[in-house]
């Protein structure tokens, strides 16, 4: 199946920005972006249906980060805590839901470089050979 | 947070991707795939706890699926319906399940080239300015 049951609203006006950066605790760095993307899904409560949506929205998300990086753009995601707010701010119908934030700029001191030491499990603690 | 809530289990055994392929009525190229990695998160009835690892997982999906495609290495993911025989198959522990399965394997008929007309919403309608 490919549903593509994804749709997204870009932001760079200021204010909205702001009010955006409200949805979540840590999602501060929404206010000061030069442009956020909402991502937003079907509302469901189902739940195979939600797994599938967040899968979706999370290959899709992989691909606008490394498009951003490879324009030298950095990119930062953030939940949704406040669906309410969200839904207000960036006029969702009733049907719909704001998945994630991926709030977008360029390094304000630096430029865009690979991680030198990503802090990541080892690979042969997450990488199992034909069973667990 | 950074949590990498997931674990890999790669198979290549013939007759392990071939009770594998089981899992899904519409995995049977597992099969007769090369190898296949089956993706593995923590389980959980939590809602935002299985959003995060799908979201995180499909991430994790796309950066497999790219790092084959430069491969010349094709790739198809399918559901896991059937999680007891998932579980069964790849000896997973009781707090973990099956997200998803990524099959993997060398196109048989020609090279992998990108599609030359792929089957997308059209931007303009999937793609919001602003407000919805």
């Amino acid at each position: 199946m490919n549903q593509q049951a994804w749709d997204f609203v870009v932001v760079t006006d200021r204010e909205r920005l702001r009010e955006l950066a409200g949805v979540w605790r840590y999602a501060t760095h929404v206010e000061r972006s030069a442009a956020t993307i909402a991502l937003v899904v079907p509302s469901s409560t189902d739940r195979d249906e939600r797994d599938t949506y967040q899968y979706d929205i999370g290959q899709v998300t992989m691909s606008i980060m490394l498009s951003a990086a490879d324009l030298g753009i950095g990119s930062g995601h953030a939940a949704v805590a406040d669906q309410k707010l969200a839904r207000r701010v960036l006029g969702l119908p009733e049907d719909r839901e704001c998945a994630w934030l991926v709030a977008l700029g360029y390094p304000a001191d630096r430029p865009l470089a690979p991680m030198v030491r990503p802090d990541r499990r080892p690979f042969d603690e997450v990488v199992h050979r034909e069973r667990w």
